[in-house]
């Protein structure tokens, strides 16, 4: 069977570039026992990918002439495997291809993706890993009472959008930073934040002061870098910091100083998140999130692209920052 | 009454020198209604006192010009208030002085010393403010279970080793880190750690690998710098970091990086550590600390000076690191 796929042409220097990949096709082989043959009808982008390009993710690293690894949303064609029956969708590694054979390990680990689930590329957004990762940051690390002033970055992305609107329906108060006005736009007035910072416009010191006059008492981390050791500058004593991402590393920045006498100074707790470590949760967060959507009660945000060939091209719209909520390409 | 003090002469540039301070004397007033009077025994010379002389610490900045701040150990001469009764001994904020008069605030604040404190100085170090930060952090942030490797900077100091020595009775296994071949001979030998890292003769980060191969599950940071770099390579999944000093920053140089991704990666918990809030735990701290230190459990080390007019070179000594245990000066 002949497939499409995008590889990775050379390791990315900085912000990534289309050029950066390759289009290519390819012959799947007949499919053997314990397999499954399935169509990917969407890619999830995560901006975790450039730093497995680099090597310097927890996960395997993505090397020149991988196929670029990957989340996606696919549909069963043929199963040699008991679990996944044809018609069906899951969340499964497909890597950046049409179709593609799923190996035991990767059928073992796929999240099926039932009807309910509307569109079901919320399976790999707010019902997804980026929803978990939310879900896990602000129910089981960063110990929020109502009335906390709360700053989340990335804020309009899937992790920072659904941090802020768990935390606004948990009763705190919700500061985003994001990177542009139409992205604070939708970020105050569709996901009900209370404020929206564009560190690309303001004084990011001075937002904060204003915005949190009393100082933040949950800083959830998406980005790491300068907007992370400002907001450390504001901290409550007593204050929790989740870091979560390091958007700001991933293209391969030098790390900036997180001030251990910032943290000395707020008595703060910062925690470390890593979502595999909260899998066992996911049945959790699908119920709580899910019902938060159906109620109209959480917002969420698709920045969709078409077919497979503008993958790279998204990609790189991604890590640059210019995306407009969760970052998918629907094949 | 005429008496001796020491006062700052100019910010220190760097490490603290004798110049940067001058002996000289002057006159009390008779003592007013509420204040008392008293000789000082012997003064504690702390490091935060550095950063205080830089404006950079919690406490009050010294400024030039004034007698430099401090607490010592206290004999009541003459008193107009009643909790101070004539003969007693107290630790109080007394400052670099022969005699003081100590107002309503310094009185409501001192700590009374027992006769059963042996020696009395003993209320400056392991059963003063360094042992109550050694025991919070050990007990109340650091979340320590038997069998844990704890890794702890400064393991010569009053704080450090006296956290070292909680950890080896509660069942961890401790390894230090000292500048120096003596430092490091009374940490093992003396103290009862494990060992002793020597980061002025051993490569740290291959020592660390080396006592710790399968990663440090604490950390208690008295120093900074590129020691908790060295350190915070080298946690556990799900390791605890103590902040508690920054000599390494005290002296003016530059915070390094503390690099998130490393707090990420092992799903650490980084918690600020500052004495103040622990203050109502002091007598718990005492009952604890004092019956291991007379039942030879916990060892603890005076480097001594002789003199008002020594503190000045040997507060130098302190801040270059050249200090044999808790600096004192005996008046």
């Amino acid at each position: 069977m002949q497939i499409e796929h995008i590889t990775l042409v050379r390791t990315p220097q900085g912000t990534p570039t289309e050029a950066d990949f390759a289009f290519g096709s390819g012959t799947l082989p007949a499919h053997a026992e314990g397999q499954a043959l399935v169509r990917v009808l969407a890619l999830s982008l995560d901006p975790y990918l450039r730093s497995a390009m680099a090597g310097r993710h927890l996960s395997a690293a993505i090397h020149p002439g991988d196929v670029v690894r990957g989340e996606g949303l696919v549909q069963v064609l043929e199963s040699r495997h008991p679990r996944l029956t044809p018609g069906t969708q899951w969340v499964a590694q497909c890597g950046w291809r049409s179709h593609a054979l799923l190996g035991v390990e990767a059928i073992e680990q796929a999240r099926r993706v039932g009807p309910e689930v509307q569109p079901p590329t919320l399976a790999l957004g707010a019902l997804g890993m980026p929803g978990l990762t939310a879900w896990a940051g602000f129910k089981r690390l960063a110990d929020a009472k109502p009335g906390d002033t709360l700053v989340v970055s990335a804020a309009s992305g899937p992790v920072g959008a659904t941090v802020g609107q768990l935390a606004r329906l948990a009763g705190c108060r919700v500061i985003g930073i994001a990177g542009g006005p139409e992205k604070c736009a939708w970020v105050t007035r569709r996901a009900g934040f209370d404020a929206c910072i564009d560190y690309r416009a303001e004084d990011l010191r001075e937002a904060l002061r204003r915005h949190a006059p009393d100082g933040v008492d949950i800083y959830f981390d998406n980005v790491g870098g300068d907007v992370l050791l400002a907001v450390c500058e504001q901290l409550a004593v007593g204050a929790r910091v989740v870091l979560c991402g390091l958007m700001a590393q991933y293209n391969g920045e030098a790390p900036v100083p997180l001030n251990p006498g910032l943290i000395i100074r707020a008595r703060a707790t910062v925690r470390g998140l890593v979502v595999y470590d909260h899998w066992a949760h996911f049945a959790e967060m699908v119920a709580e999130i899910g019902a938060y959507i159906r109620a109209g009660q959480l917002q969420f945000r698709e920045d969709i692209s078409h077919g497979l060939a503008s993958t790279p091209s998204a990609f790189a719209r991604l890590m640059a920052g210019r995306n407009q909520g969760k970052a998918l390409v629907v094949l």
